[in-house]
């Protein structure tokens, strides 16, 4: 059956459709489509249509919806609830790592009162543990659903016991093997099960290499080693090696699309963590501080070019020059810091050609400092009058571009070394360094050119 | 067990075993090793050594190895082979996705050499089916290792279908379910065959609610779908709706990397999809563009300069305040343009709410552009000695800012309207039109504010 896919006609039909009260029509519409679709769509509808789609939705069906929806939606919509009711309508329902995610974008007084009023006991205080972990650790990912079995049953008693798990899991992945003290030994697929005799030992055909993470491991770790061994699920162990809870690849799959995400907001110059939805005073403290840098570089650019003011004064043209070696020294900057950034961050900088690496990307900036050189020189010889100018021009570019990708080199890299994130050194860092490097530069050849002809 | 990590420690030592020979101890180290870790190990050796550690190894391992090696090493360990036993040694023993991957980086005379000399020809014109399909499409992603029962059959025969078929699959996930044309109907997971009576019918248990693609399907929607709806394994059927292949998450999760990195680099100026083993010329090809396109800019930014160049030769200290303000606009520039990108990329600009978040983008806009006014006002108030500079600059500054924070707000937006990748508006061309867009207006209020003084 082909699902809805929400586009512009959809939300307008379902906008009539509300409108009309045509409850019938709503549910069937509904029916067809994944809770994603339907969180996309209570996105693009305003806030009352919203809740009345979540009124129509089936228990199940809701609790999905609620942990795609954006947050604002989410909050409007829960505020209509007592604590008791979104402990026991949705709260109860959830796997626990959506009920911990969704607890944690609830304000504090209200997540304890909502825990409180939970009727099952042991799940409000793994609950209460899980909302516990800090944020960006393997036990903020993990939820506590998953299927173990004990290295001393038979493979009979192993499935009887998965039958009887399995109502809390929705995708068992794989069985999880512990001793008598719950302390992780191993897995055993689905299918070595499937494929085994009934009366065999889960000690004769699990599988004792496992990689598992203690709850206390940063999230960077989880999502470096699903990508690395190619992992679905991962397990989560306390300091005593006891299993505690899984990570699944959806939640790391999330982890590797937000660090990305961060990643390129700190080179766009915006320090990460804010939502569109957070005020202008926090999305400012993001953003102002670069700036300030820049102010700042802005400034002492001033202060160096003030040096120079009786040779703008002679020659105003030389004056003319100024935003495209600025300009080219930051193009060239970033471009080489990335390169390192990403090269660091996805472990691809191996130690045996690094030497060969930062030689390539010399003879780089040579190469393209030779041809940006060259046509900013033809240019000025046909177009301006001055050779000095011309001259001056031409040389300082193409020394601006190779001190400029050096920087931008070995700037990431010396940051890396003294453990700083050497992704703050792309962006408005290195711009604004760039800057004001190319104006020494500029200015200083061009002092040279003036007094020598 | 714990298995071997590599570090410089790991590398020193198989040096030394290598170097004295120690066949024993070098195997034994190497069997405590996933085949990622000896394939980082191979990176980070010289290239003989490399040969030698892939000798050591088992066929299984070498398989594995090979695959995640980096292409220059694993282009050089096979240049030591004949077509005919890379077809027989590596490609007859690998997933048909990780072997078509490596036929790909084969030059293409050698790819089908090797081709031809398969043994298994069936698999023979698979492998060549699939090094055939577009890159970054569905079919150039997909494995065509899977288990498939037919819907007719019972839940029994389902099994021992899969105790059949189980030996080219490494992981199942879930299993197909297709009529007698091959015609994907549908899955059922594994937990559902072990948990059901084996009289059961497949029709019975097997749920027809499946995601599936078209082998021309573009890899981002592949990414997209499995980020969407959480999906560990997407089905691919040829346009008659025939199950053809498999793509796994941890295909997928290279593809969402990639992707964000060429975003990346896309953002810092690189054009995308060069490797750091390309010729300079080749990776020249992918920076030069932007720097030309920065270049450009310049030229223009002097000509507008130009314009202004008595009033250079009056107020030279106006040029000492160019740096500073093309610096902002662009910095500004980018921040706003990222925002957009990342919202567009990630379908998080809801329709709902655009109006008010760019209106909100205009007042942050106005908030930093105001302190940062406020603060280079003060500054040329108490260091200069020109009340009609620091005015100039003051105002030119919040402009200038407004307009940065509009047009790389909206430029990304008109692009992506137009269907052009909107990505491409941040780095070197949002910068540059932003140094140019600061340069008028800061000279034109400064024209004003001296002529009015």
């Amino acid at each position: 059956m082909e699902k809805i896919q929400v586009d512009n006609a959809v939300v307008k039909q379902f906008r009539s459709l509300l409108q009309k009260e045509n409850v019938a029509e709503l549910e069937m519409q509904l029916s067809q489509m994944y809770a994603q679709d339907i969180a996309l769509l209570i996105d693009r509808l305003p806030v009352e249509d919203s809740r009345e789609i979540l009124n129509l939705l089936s228990k199940d069906k809701v609790i999905k919806v609620l942990v795609e929806m954006e947050e604002s939606d989410r909050a409007h919509f829960l505020s209509a609830y007592t604590p008791y009711e979104i402990a026991n309508n949705f709260i109860e329902h959830m796997d626990s790592d959506d009920a911990a995610y969704l607890l944690n974008h609830l304000p504090n007084k209200i997540k304890e009162d909502v825990i409180g009023q939970l009727q099952d006991i042991e799940y409000a205080s793994s609950l209460l543990s899980l909302t516990n972990y800090e944020e960006y650790t393997a036990g903020s990912l993990m939820a506590l659903e998953l299927v173990k079995v004990s290295i001393n049953q038979t493979v009979a008693e192993c499935i009887e016991e998965i039958r009887k798990q399995n109502e809390n899991v929705d995708n068992i992945y794989v069985v999880y093997v512990v001793d008598d003290f719950e302390r992780l030994m191993g897995i055993i697929t689905l299918k070595n099960l499937l494929l085994a005799k009934p009366d065999f030992l889960v000690s004769e055909v699990y599988n004792s290499e496992v990689i598992a993470v203690p709850t206390a491991a940063d999230s960077e770790l989880v999502a470096n080693l699903t990508k690395k061994y190619d992992l679905v699920v991962l397990p989560v162990v306390d300091v005593l090696g006891r299993l505690v809870g899984r990570i699944t690849i959806d939640d790391v799959v999330d982890v590797i699309k937000e660090e990305a995400d961060e990643d390129y907001q700190l080179m766009s110059g915006i320090t990460s963590d804010v939502a569109p939805t957070d005020s202008i005073f926090d999305l400012s403290k993001a953003r102002l501080p670069w700036l300030i840098i820049g102010l700042f570089g802005g400034i002492v650019s001033s202060r160096f070019l003030g040096v120079y003011e009786s040779e703008i004064q002679i020659h105003p043209e030389m004056a003319f020059f100024i935003p495209l070696i600025a300009a080219m020294g930051g193009n060239v900057g970033v471009q080489s810091s990335a390169i390192v950034v990403q090269g660091l961050a996805n472990d691809t900088l191996g130690t045996k050609n690094i030497g060969h690496k930062i030689l390539k990307e010399l003879r780089l900036a040579l190469f393209n400092g030779l041809i940006c050189a060259i046509l900013i020189l033809a240019y000025n010889l046909i177009f301006n009058d001055s050779v000095e100018l011309a001259l001056t021009v031409a040389i300082a570019l193409i020394t601006v571009i190779i001190f400029a990708s050096v920087f931008g080199t070995f700037i990431p890299m010396f940051l890396n070394k003294v453990k700083i994130d050497p992704a703050i050194a792309t962006g408005p860092f290195i711009t604004t360094s760039n800057d004001l490097l190319g104006i020494v530069i500029y200015f200083s050849i061009g002092r040279l050119m003036y007094q020598t002809f």
